[in-house]
């Protein structure tokens, strides 16, 4: 017999760069797989749906998850439902992702962050596997984090910004000013993608291992690590995102966590074996997208 | 008939320079209460045991549960489960609370933070009825952090420790260092109670109001408790402790939080009707002992 959870369900990672839509049951069974630059909501919605209506031609799907950037509406009794609020993408805020998939396919559809979706993919195949408590966090073009406590996903008043909290900042040694367009020197002002492009006026791909801008960006990231240690005291931290691929800079991470706590956690999964405290994803890229899958499935 | 909820329980907050302990139902229903110096481990724990003893000869109590500073060992399944670990209170290092009241008292004994504790009975009694996710701060001596996500009370590794994250210090403005023994001028090491007297030279309740150190104070937490809202997401910032007694501080910390936040966090609760998102405790001084009996009744 076939279990429930895997239920043929179709799954979408929403980013502000580019759209990734699957079909599946699980990381085994992937059974389609497209993506397309995000353009506009319309185009991109209109593509998405292009995509499963041929997928459900094959055979049915149970459900849609979407694994979204944000920040969302996820309170479901407001009518603004499954939207994006405030972003600063261009055409992108107030629409309602949730609801334009729906009208367009008629199955169920959940949505949840990306962070939060790739939590649940985590914990379901990946780096997460019996864990109650633990985080996602991403650090690419932005900076974000999400996860699983108490063993559901945070929500809360909306869902959490572990982008946007502010952490310490030395002129001296790093006068730019942040790239937050509303905090400034935020985490995310200091660390995303975006931070360093305008810091050094190249792409982070482009900025060899040995330049001091990594270990700057190790710096900043432990103290937002050890931050969010201190406040969730988490089981296990992933850390997944375009930027995570630099050569050591994963490594480097690690060791500025233990030297900012200075065995005030005094664990032994932090102070001995921190090299499985602070992971990459179990899924990979693929975290976002399988987890928008998991949430389908979890949904049913 | 009373509900099991409404059992006849003791409840013991400990903290690092008074004990409280307690008989009764509820916060309308405190049968007995003594407090006294924390003493050395051996002496503060006979007196806690003598006093339930007395109160156990006028009639039985269910269970008994503590809400003690920390940090704590929560692991049921370690060797030193319910020992007080790393502080750096004199003789506590390492004394099993836990046991200690178990083995003079032959009834059940559950143990969790101050501010868990606290979390539960501002839950059941207080300022969080109805709520699944949200903190409990105390900004006293030390300062602490706990809470309730997804229902349930905050562990995951060991416990949150919010009182320990970094947040930007500007020399130029503040040169004090931070009190700190772990981190220096953590969130603790800026803004406690310890933190003032070390850097003004004086009991924060000998500092008037008017006074700059205020700002200064308000400036730090709320600094801190945005960090918590965008890590978090909390429903709702209950903010305890000795020195929020200060006239003019809750209300110079919620105004900071929303200038910090920077409407990012789009939400009526934040940028609308904040008076009712951080809020002072519902129970008063009593949120932790009698979170302590609500930890009790839960556990029975």
């Amino acid at each position: 017999m076939k279990s429930i959870s895997a239920q043929l369900c179709g799954g979408i990672e929403a980013g502000g760069t580019k759209i990734v839509c699957v079909t599946g049951t699980g990381p085994d069974d992937i059974r389609a797989k497209t993506q397309f630059t995000t353009a506009t909501p319309e185009e991109t919605i209109g593509k998405a749906i292009s995509f499963f209506r041929e997928e459900i031609r094959k055979g049915p799907l149970a459900a849609i998850g979407i694994a979204s950037f944000g920040p969302l509406d996820l309170n479901e009794k407001s009518p603004t439902y499954g939207c994006i609020t405030a972003t600063p993408k261009p055409g992108w805020a107030n629409t309602n992702l949730l609801k334009g998939i729906q009208k367009g396919l008629d199955i169920p559809v959940f949505i949840d962050t990306d962070v939060n979706g790739a939590s649940l993919g985590e914990q379901k195949w990946g780096a997460a596997r019996g864990l109650d408590a633990f985080i996602y966090l991403t650090v690419g073009t932005g900076i974000g984090g999400g996860g699983i406590i108490n063993g559901r996903m945070m929500h809360g008043l909306i869902h959490p910004e572990m982008g946007h909290i502010r952490i310490p900042h030395d002129y001296k040694i790093d006068p730019f000013p942040g790239s937050c367009p509303f905090h400034g020197d935020c985490l995310e002002g200091l660390a995303s993608g975006t931070a360093m492009i305008k810091r050094w006026g190249k792409a982070p791909e482009d900025i060899p291992p040995t330049h001091p801008a990594w270990q700057l960006e190790a710096d900043y990231l432990a103290t937002g690590i050890a931050n969010f240690i201190g406040t969730l005291s988490p089981q296990r931290i992933i850390v997944g995102g375009s930027i995570m691929k630099k050569q050591g800079l994963l490594l480097a991470v690690r060791n500025k966590v233990k030297i900012s706590l200075n065995n005030y956690v005094n664990s032994p999964e932090i102070t001995e074996n921190i090299d499985n405290y602070i992971v990459p994803p179990g899924l990979g890229d693929l975290s976002g997208v399988l987890g928008a899958i998991a949430l389908a499935q979890q949904n049913i």
